[in-house]
């Protein structure tokens, strides 16, 4: 049997493959699978574009007869139950796999378990948990749905060093730099909608469609979150609605009589003391089959987040400039009075983008 | 001859030694120096506390009678004149070494070039510029003193996520943990002087003096802004001026009268529109001797000081905590209208501070 860190190589692997898919599966996770035999890899695979086939699929296709006595490496535990396609595990089996690594077990209860019980009946070894951290993070936004009902939220802040987005007189182009605001593309990529509050909707009258990065075909669902519908009908994301869904989020009593003639999709949404209730939002957003939110802001919208504790994933770009208290701040008021009480995020990685900071936090 | 990369090497050695004195050496640099002999090191020393003796020095009397024929690494070019001791060029030449590298030349006009020019007309060879770019950072204290007539000065901002020092309530211990917080005590004994606002003297009642690091005898000069010397004569600083200097720098109007009897040091300064000139301030401080300056806030001084274009190094601690815009900003307001117009920073490197990003920027 491999040892402990060579397994660990080949999983490392079908998590980078199965990144791939991030963004362009829902609601389905994106699975990486690597099959390998004798040190050699015969196949790779990930969840391909609206979620089928699946990565294991893609793998043993690859690998064709050769994967007779292989190992199989599988970011999530293969699947049971048979839907559009036979379930992965009985493809594995089919193909005469002698051994699966996974790294964790599948919440879905149409799978969870039974995909490792198949496998096991059929006398493959199986080995559970293999890098199960980064396999947890990886499939967050899948799990997040199938668990609490919600996608998982990523909040982007781009700010000076002390945590401005503008000037006095508003000026904020551009504060982080190129590399940084290509990145932002990257992860408009790889998330299955992109949020903005009606603040931001109106002040910029954003595209938010992936550009600079060599990804156009990869655009998410631009979601606006607009109580009153405001958006005006000659907005960018009104007029390519027909191209790339664009989602408004709203409240019972807007006036939607403006947009019978528009692709975008309107959804009747419950109030909250201020704007629209955020776990109503989110949980339609989940029922229509969203996993990954990237929320862009504006400070409105990113303090009603972190107040109600939505926010899993913040990723920040500090520049290196300094704009002083007189400037726009990059959260809205958020009424925390006690440290004890404000929302705490653990450090995951950092970079230096060109010279900002680029770094990844978790909900802690 | 020994190749580029052997050369700094050594130098990256000396560099290291040369900072053990950082703080504890002014109005004097602090050099280090590596005497080294077929791959041996046989002396190794740095600028000793109140700045005698030189590194030079104390390096050769480690090496002896083996110092003929041997390499001297020195970060800065040694001193040519005579003051309280022979120059260390003399010094060099005495001991029979055969070869100089330094990395960058003394702007000191009773220094600059002679030095090299002594050791030459000794018949040693001298080879300048190795590492200059990081001997130029090390000593740009000392540099700036004697180019500029005013120390450098390190701001530090340490803040959450989103910029913020203290809750709405003014809750505000601690943003940061306890290694960023170690670290500026480190910050503080690596500097002749640490700095503060009247703001922060009020406020705070600080003590400035260096725990946590072990380094308690390395305290700096302790400096209060406080144009009309409202500092009470019986907070921390006024108590313990005896102990280690307190200098209190106020307005030409301020009422002396209740420190007539207190250790600390007042320094009557020129006004500016908005509390004091602090060109002025920086410039008395320059001439006391000061070469190396630690700003730790408030938001008033700290946006001052960058409006006025006098930070040269930022060192910012960005903790995994949202506060929200009700909170209170780590900067004051700044009147930056243009983007063009703010203060910018290079990034020169980035930290794990156990969860806290801890980045150092410096002017560009």
């Amino acid at each position: 049997m491999p040892s402990r860190s060579i397994d660990e190589r080949w999983m490392r692997l079908a998590l980078a493959l199965g990144a791939r898919g991030l963004g362009r599966v829902w609601p389905n996770p994106s699975v990486g699978c690597v099959i390998v035999k004798d040190g050699i890899v015969l196949g790779r695979g990930w969840t391909q574009p609206t979620g089928r086939p699946h990565g294991e699929v893609v793998a043993l296709a690859q690998a064709g007869v050769a994967a007779r006595g292989a190992t199989a490496y599988v970011t999530l535990e293969p699947c049971a139950h048979h839907g559009k396609t036979p379930p992965c595990s009985q493809a594995l089996i089919n193909a005469g796999i002698k051994r699966v690594v996974c790294a964790t077990q599948d919440p879905d209860e149409r799978v969870s378990g039974k995909g490792f019980q198949m496998l096991r009946d059929a006398g493959i070894t199986v080995d559970i948990g293999c890098l199960k951290d980064q396999a947890n993070a990886a499939h967050i936004g899948f799990f997040m749905r199938i668990t609490n009902g919600r996608p998982m939220v990523t909040l982007k802040l781009a700010n000076s060093i002390d945590g401005r987005i503008a000037t006095r007189t508003g000026e904020s182009r551009w504060i982080s730099n190129a590399q940084s605001r290509a990145y932002v593309h990257m992860l408009r990529a790889t998330h299955d909608g992109v949020m903005v509050g009606r603040g931001t909707s109106l002040a910029d009258n954003p595209d938010l469609r992936v550009r600079t990065v060599g990804l156009g075909d990869r655009n998410p669902v631009r979601i606006v979150l607009d109580s009153n519908l405001k958006t005006p009908t000659d907005s960018r994301l009104s007029q390519t609605a027909n191209d790339t869904p664009v989602w408004l989020c709203h409240g019972k009593n807007a006036d939607t009589a403006a947009w019978a003639d528009n692709a975008a999709s309107l959804i009747k949404c419950n109030y909250a003391p201020q704007g629209l209730d955020l776990y109503d939002v989110l949980k339609q957003l989940g029922q229509r089959g969203l996993t990954r939110i990237f929320c862009e802001g504006g400070g409105t919208l990113a303090a009603a987040l972190l107040r109600a504790n939505l926010v899993d994933q913040l990723i920040t770009f500090q520049a290196g400039v300094a704009i002083g208290g007189d400037g726009t701040a990059s959260l809205a008021s958020m009424g925390v009075e006690k440290l004890s009480d404000a929302p705490r995020f653990a450090l995951q990685s950092m970079q230096n983008f060109d010279g900002d900071v680029m770094a990844t936090w978790s909900r802690s």
